[in-house]
């Protein structure tokens, strides 16, 4: 699957309602949110994928990713299974996560977990999106 | 003034509505909420003061930051004046950033420039926070 950062964003839309993680040399913050209504601005460091809601805002510098890797692990209270996208940046490293944000711990909404898969099955496990080249 | 982080965290209660900013190679994430109802834990990585909310959740490695910065700026939208606390880590890049969130631009909440100048006022503009020693 040949793909962009913005035309995989747009699909994580149907994934509805995730947990986005950000983490800096000391600090994670996550919110609670889905994906819509973005929009986007091309600045001197790169393209970026915005959005703005009552809560939260992210921004996100499209050229800085470099790899997209779909993921899953075992939540750290509870015995259930998590559902991950990582946006990693030229150190592998992530830059952004999205996860499938549950209500009680294993409950997703309904079609979250078969729409995750179903992008994971189209673009694969891992995989590198070609550039962005115009916004 | 000698003070921990944990110490300073906790006064960063009375500054209201925040905009919590944290920003990876390639994503910045930012939530609004003010700050209370901290909790802490010692990991591998280090102390961390923990906030669980509705919304956001923020984790910050307290032993990670080495330097406390107040900075005033101007908005990218608008013309006024935004206050800023930055938590540099050991390259002085900042971890964590706290903005005092407007609600129009421009239009604080009652006492919140006050505070936020009380604070930097007895910290100094600058500041080294002791270690954390016990949580």
């Amino acid at each position: 699957m040949t793909a962009t950062v913005k035309e995989f964003l747009e699909a994580c839309e149907n994934l509805g309602t995730l947990r986005l993680i950000v983490t800096s040399s000391g600090a994670v913050l996550e919110a609670r949110g889905g994906i819509s209504k973005l929009f986007y601005a091309e600045l001197p460091k790169g393209k970026y994928a915005n959005m703005h809601t009552e809560g939260f805002e992210f921004h996100l510098n499209m050229d800085a990713i470099k790899k997209v890797k779909f993921e899953t692990g075992e939540a750290k209270r509870g015995n259930f299974t998590t559902y991950a996208i990582r946006f990693l940046d030229a150190n592998e490293e992530p830059a952004l996560s999205l996860f499938l944000q549950w209500g009680k711990p294993g409950e997703y909404e309904p079609g979250q977990v078969e729409a995750w898969q179903s992008l994971k099955d189209k673009y694969g496990e891992i995989w590198e999106p070609v550039p962005v080249e115009a916004i």
